[in-house]
């Protein structure tokens, strides 16, 4: 195919292309997905969550100054309707972001979360599969909102990065506790404001609690708008990065995913053979109505559609 | 099933083995969720979510103690790890809670929440399944903490209620867009403390956004601990079961319901037929090796794994 090879050279307007076949479900984009697969699981993928207003934005522009500066290609995808790269943004965010748009090293690609969350999901790991095969070493994946989001990019990315500000209070602590749970870096942006020690102190808990690769948790300061602890914290998502490739931690979930990738297509391609013949169809939509009048249980029904497919 | 009889009229010891089996993930527990699978769809399920704090539990006693008054019988499960139910009650709590316990038309019941998300799900609705074949006409799902189970629960439910208290500022809306969108009525719990009018305010604007059933949610003020707002309350929950009822939403939902159900069951049913068999089995892990080493992609191993099952 002329598109892959153009991306797998690193054409962004090939990647884009390819992006938006992905988007709209196009018949290609199964084709597409199947032969840059080879090409994936290069890439060091990056989320980066917490609550609007933290600056994730700008601290994800400085990290890929940052990252550019140590000559590594630098993908981006922010999941979030209210992202500058949609519309909302701040001028001084447009001239940050302009400035990296023209660099041929990176790549920016914005997401809308219509739809249930487990569909945003996955459609950002094909996005992220697109980034990685054309040739992005560091993929940033930002989201903000609600926990089912960041949970499930959480389980994509290899380090989860979760942004904080001083000043958001105590009180929030409790809705966080699963977003804590996901950190493998807590960066309290904004550190010029008032109020850093009591973030700091928020955040200790869940600094304490070594993730299950033995990794313990840090906390930085950064000031992204002046570029301040960028250093520091690229050095970090490195440093997480090593740990994970030296702890076996990076293979085993290697295999951890392609397990779940290898259910997913199994059960999408066992889905198709039922439900590609017109009168299983019909037959599913029978057995759909006689559950939701319980005159039959799903089980029997599985079994009921099974046996009329011929798989024994 | 002697075990599933006794479920089916009521008896509270029954449900808590049936529930054990669904925890052990007992061989038996497929026979009784099909056993009861036909008693099940006619309890009003209501979802309770908002930050730890805010009062829930509390609330849930009171409202349980209101619909007992009106003759329903009530179940309560509570999926928060730091849920009174499960030790970390406070003195006021237990008392409520033990009145609860000796009313033969209450059934109460924690969950961990070990392992992720999805799997409490899918927990939850099982359990919720067995509370409502042994005659729970009023089922409270009471969850706390990161939105991943909020939104599972909520999918779940047929009411759901997010409850919230004066002072706990603005901050804490971003994280909450989410949650925001869940809810079908608002609760302001403890509105005798002050703020009430700042908290009513940043609820507004959840409160505009019609539903897809085109409900408009609701917001109402309660002090649980002196029963203040309950009546009403309660009055409000049963018009919006009403309202889905007459909207026809209820039976879009039931079917819509029995769709996942039924797609879940061939998922689970298939992969069976494919993963009994050792040879398979080995295949299987063949093929994740091959998939995490990229020199197969994940839809051309599962078309190489049902053409070994004989599944053309």
């Amino acid at each position: 195919m002329e598109l892959v090879e153009r991306l797998l050279r690193g054409d962004k307007r090939a990647a884009a292309k390819a992006i938006s076949l992905l988007e709209d479900y196009d018949k290609k984009a199964a084709d597409v997905l199947g032969a840059i697969y080879p090409h994936t699981g290069k890439a060091h993928i990056i989320g980066i969550t917490g609550p609007t207003g933290t600056g994730k934005s700008t601290l994800v522009f400085a990290l890929a100054k940052e990252f550019r500066k140590r000559d590594k290609k630098v993908g981006i995808i922010a999941i979030d309707p209210t992202s500058p790269y949609t519309g909302g943004a701040l001028l001084g965010d447009r001239i940050r972001m302009g400035n990296l748009t023209l660099d041929e090293g990176v790549f920016i690609r914005s997401m809308g979360t219509r739809g249930h969350a487990g569909g945003t999901s996955r459609a950002t790991a094909d996005v992220i599969k697109v980034l990685d095969a054309m040739g992005m070493q560091i993929i940033f994946a930002e989201t903000a909102g609600a926990g089912q989001s960041e949970v499930d990019i959480a389980r994509i990315a290899h380090t989860s990065i979760v942004v904080e500000m001083p000043g958001l209070g105590d009180d929030i602590q409790a809705m966080k506790a699963g977003i804590l749970e996901i950190g493998d870096i807590f960066v309290v942006n904004k550190a010029d404001l008032d109020g850093v020690d009591s973030t700091l102190a928020n955040l200790s808990l869940a600094v304490e609690r070594e993730k299950p690769s033995g990794w313990k948790p840090k906390m930085l300061l950064t000031v992204a708008t002046e570029d301040k602890g960028i250093t520091d914290l690229a050095d970090l998502i490195e440093e997480h990065y090593d740990f994970l490739k030296e702890s076996g931690t990076l293979e085993t979930e290697r295999v951890e995913r392609a397990k779940e990738e290898l259910r997913a297509a199994l059960s999408q391609h066992l889905f198709l053979r039922v439900l590609e013949r017109p009168e299983l169809i019909g037959e599913f939509n029978n057995l759909v109505q006689m559950i939701a009048k319980k005159e039959m249980d799903p089980h029997s029904a599985a079994e009921k559609l099974l046996g009329l497919a011929g798989i024994a």
